[in-house]
């Protein structure tokens, strides 16, 4: 199985409504790939300082599987409708993980 | 429950050897410290493209476990040997999870 991670930086004019909106669609985005099996989406925590305003965490039983998530349409939408004029900085990351071994 | 992630860009002179000293180190880590309820440390698998070279996951039941882990002895230890010459970039976010939700 696989961890993908991804962490975002906002650019300044990103609005708290945006981020709700972008929340929403993210989480009915999940729903609706099924090659997702878990997902959480959300406006980091900062319990430490971090210049990461925001976060993804996905678990899918392969790399074929990420794929299918990051290339959907459904994914690409909520780029094209949200993310894609928010981002100032990005990163992302897969880890492997064992099934079962993460919760 | 918070799921922890770090993510780190590795200096130009870190070789092979380094990452998997610093790996067993913080699984030995993650053994000892009981506030870690998951934990899983590896390289980047890069399924896609990325600047990040290493990351971490961590899930605990909340912000004081997760203080208690980032400042454990154990956890500086494995900065002051490894993880503090390796570092060229370090980005960490807390996502907030449910119980059991993540898996």
């Amino acid at each position: 199985m696989i961890l993908h991670i991804a962490q975002f930086t906002w650019k300044p004019e990103v609005t708290a409504a945006d981020v709700d909106a972008l929340t929403t669609a993210l989480e009915q985005m999940a729903a609706q790939i099924p090659q997702i099996l878990s997902y959480r989406a959300a406006a980091n925590l900062r319990v430490r300082p971090s210049t990461t305003d925001y976060a993804c965490a996905a678990i899918v039983a392969d790399a074929d599987d990420l794929a299918a998530y990051l290339d959907h349409p459904l994914h690409k939408a909520v780029y094209d409708q949200h993310l894609g004029r928010m981002v100032a900085e990005r990163a992302a990351a897969q880890l492997p993980i064992e099934s079962g071994s993460f919760a």
